[in-house]
């Protein structure tokens, strides 16, 4: 931790963050320059945060050294993370990447969601997704069909043999969700909710963690830390766009070089989401293939029997026949990514 | 709702929209541009949402023409909303601005909280705040007291008449809010946290509903509808600094003009939090006053016994004898400003 | 054009709005709502903008349907508009993406400038890219040599038969330009310098026009509209990230899903800039492929014999053998794209 | 400067770094640690950027100790700079804050322009303003009257006894400015327009210099110090308000903290846009009030004659009767403003 000390600031000040510092179990030391005083605290205690030592009268600023998220973290541990499945359905590393498909919100009819499980089956895919509980802006919207739709979901995956992926919106619904899900999917809304956060850490079922609208890479990654410290480490992290001044066009500007970054300083797999991403039909493909071109283990798409009559997010959902022909090409697109 | 089609839209696209629309009981008119057709939906549906339009093949672009906030808008209820409280203390409307104050957590001592309690009774304050449940990004921070916490502001109030406001995280938490607390308070990282605005909604205590990091206004009058539209009125908008591309000098950037074009829009009460708005000590009681003069029902302020120890946001909690000279300014600030 | 009247207009404020609108040769149709009326202006006058209307007392919010930029659209133009040299190379349309390639800054040492434009003609990049004069954040950087190293380009490229793209500061500079330069450029700074756009629109040399950094997609296509409007077509759009939130990991966020947009929605070329998008060595390759493969005509990359002793941007340049391998798989990685 | 090295980074990356340290002069010291080399370097180089740094292999972040800017610090000058006007006008320090009004372009008629500036006399006003050249976001919109607007300036300013501002957009219009205008303005679009920067820097006039919509703080300071690098210290910074997500009732997002913020860290004045930084009649007052709050040396604020007929940003400009209203109270609320 490295402490830049206002300009003027009192050495009796300076002192303080230095016994402070000392009785705490850092070794410190300090250069009194020209201008600023600048305190070096050797040692690594996570419980010792910056904003603590911030606090402190005539402190202008205080720099962490070593990333806060630990074990998520390259530096702790080097092998990618691999999740794999019963059915030898396996996410992250080198494996190739996974496809995950579905409707955005499970609806009223079964041979719908069955539709769509088939047609993400012969495509390729190996995960269907579909919501039960919905997030929703405003509260006019529909809301999910709960308990039903995760029996749709359940069954389906039993007709077709994919893994089924649903939002988890609250802790209480975890005992219904370990019934009927395999992966645990927390939306962007609640990225920070350590509530939840803390009781999918406690269950053992693999996590997709979407990024929040407006959080940075370093949130991204400590929000996954507190799943981790909770015991679950399947964490599978989820770039799906964040928020911009430009809206205009697509809904959110997809951050594709977060996928490179993250490959980079932790060991979790990350897939993308060009659907929720951008919003729009047309820019799924091309940027399912941005994503995986950079390093993605997976893409998720939204896929919808007849988009026009969807109950939500019907812009951003591909019809079957689409869907049908983008996974041809991103299949072909797959196998080929390696030897490019 | 207007509806923009595409450049080069088909005709039976365009009919496809017309057909959803009158059968959902819109009357529609629309006019063929050179570039653009352009759809004109009248009614007033809440349940027919622009994404459901959206969705149609062709459509470029759904532009809704009344806010979508209902129970929040001025356009269904003019007069200010005040909200009142046993002891006679009334925030909103022509009502002189209130002030909350306490540390982020309650900590260890039921003393300091005491010494705290007094400090802004004495200073004239009527709200007495303290986090129980603590959100953090790192789960190596400290994560609140919890129920004890809630007890020592219990008692803190009945020593001093403050009333009290704590953090609610999840609705769990609500039974146990319920004893002790005056006003539930739903933090920025849940301002859309469904399950949560859902649980406070039935309930009948007054909520003070923080606006998100990445929240546009509308989005946060969509969740204060949340609320509403779940039976508690009883909503106190907050003001708390949105996210920008600068974090160099202040933890975030207040939207201070979101004041006065919340006061035009809506009539729920909104306060400012220049604490977490700046995280910055110098910086409370200028963009308090920014806050009051724009038109805030009240300010919010971290204060606390001993910043450099807190266990947390020391660097934007004012020291008590800082706290009292504030105090003694706002309040002459609060007198005069009608008159100006 | 529609023009949305507050909530509580007069019918007085809405006639002056029709009577103005009619004035200048719009028809004007407009519905009367339970909370809002709503005025239809058709007609397409590019002199009455939105913001004239706007300032009507009574309007709420006036929402333009067509595009404001023309020339620049693919309404007027639908096919691709391909850049073509005397020496052959071509850019935009289904042509093979080029490569831009060189330092940030052309620096003292001409063996230098020499020694990477040798290597990026050998890797089979098209263009010697270096800056003359440079724009910088602070006074106390390095400002480029200007004449001398256009100088300097102009003997490289005809070394090598590399053509050149160098940054236009100021419209004074252009004389010069135009004798030693084969592609101006435009930096993200001067994006809406409306002076310099002007002048470039003057001239018939190809522009590159790098996407401002808080730039929206319409404000950068209504940059290329200003050197078009000036009766120059030869604009090359360049993605070179955006301002966000986050600056931790990289310099900016790229924007890689404007580049279908803009394919969409306008005929010109884009190429993308992965250097200055991330500011990362490590991401060069793997953002290039990412604009690649959604559509890029091109992509620029620094590169520096030196990168630790680069007056400029050393951080973001890939020194030479790294960049020959980088070439290596970028080559491979193009001729395969359209296969995918 | 702290340079913190890659995790993994070799020992003789770490060298080399050192080595260029100390061979240009710095003091060097470094610490192992157990994930992370950190090393300082002591001494103060403007010419050594940490770009420079960033460029060595192995190099994870470099972070300056010093701010950037110095002859704009107050490290180097702690009195307010206050700039003097031969009639006697000051902007700066604890003077009376001074208001600068008048319409957004100066357009056909002078008698307009002359109205407008006697209500701005007879308010209390200190400076008229008018656009003569006119920056524009679209080729279509009006670009300005040029010299015959510089005139009717210099007219209205001969008949009122006011001074005039108006905005430069290119140096070559300098020696035209100097003939008629009192005060240069540099436009947000050109706060980074380097050539301007410097040329405005070689005259003695004084310069408002408007920050640029995503420029932090420390940018603009950085703009500011180019101009006083240049020999011109009569800079006065403007808050115009920023970008951010939300544009749907305001233009931009006001940071009026950054004014208390530019206080403390520079010793130039900094005055409030309430006009370009909302978009909105209704905000100018609330906003203008916020912005002198916190201690803003003066406000701008767009009148115009005929608003709904203003040729540019009639929105956000205020007829003269509601002008003369605001004035009214604004000018009592300064006079409180100390007393509070």
């Amino acid at each position: 931790m490295i402490i830049i000390m206002e300009t003027g600031a009192r050495s009796e000040q300076t002192q303080r963050v230095i016994d402070f510092l000392e009785n705490n179990g850092f070794k410190v030391r300090y250069n009194i320059g020209e201008v600023h005083t600048v305190i070096d605290a050797l040692g690594d205690k996570t419980t010792i945060t910056p904003g603590r030592i911030a606090a402190f009268d005539g402190v202008k600023e205080v720099k962490l050294i070593r990333e806060p998220f630990r074990l998520a973290s390259r530096d702790r541990k080097n092998e990618d993370t691999v999740i794999e499945f019963e059915n030898g359905v396996k996410i992250g590393g080198n494996n190739k990447p996974v496809v995950i498909a579905g409707p955005c919100s499970v609806e009223d009819s079964y041979d719908a969601l069955l539709e769509v499980a088939n047609a993400v089956k012969e495509s390729g895919g190996q995960f269907l997704r579909g919501g039960a509980f919905k997030p929703r802006t405003s509260p006019y919207d529909f809301q999910g069909y709960e308990e039903k739709a995760l029996k749709y979901l359940k069954n389906a995956s039993e007709a077709t043999g994919l893994l089924t992926v649903s939002e988890i919106m609250d802790a209480t619904e975890l005992p219904l969700m370990m019934d009927y899900i395999d992966v645990l999917q927390i939306g962007a809304r609640n990225m920070q909710n350590f509530k939840l956060l803390k009781a999918v850490g406690q269950c053992n079922k693999p996590v997709i963690l979407k990024r929040g609208l407006a959080s940075t890479i370093r949130e991204f990654l400590l929000a996954a830390e507190h799943i981790m410290y909770n015991g679950n480490n399947k964490v599978i992290l989820c770039e799906r766009g964040i928020r911009s001044f430009d809206s205009d066009f697509t809904r959110n500007v997809m951050d594709i070089a977060s996928i490179p970054v993250i490959r980079k300083y932790s060991h979790l797999p990350i897939i993308v989401d060009p659907s929720h991403g951008t919003g729009q039909r047309y820019l799924i493909e091309p940027m399912a293939k941005a994503g995986l071109v950079v390093g993605a283990s997976g893409v998720m798409i939204e896929v919808h029997n007849d988009p026009e009559n969807a109950l939500s997010d019907g812009k951003q959902s591909l019809p079957i026949p689409m869907f049908k022909d983008v996974m041809g090409r991103l299949n072909k697109f797959m196998e080929n990514i390696e030897n490019m």
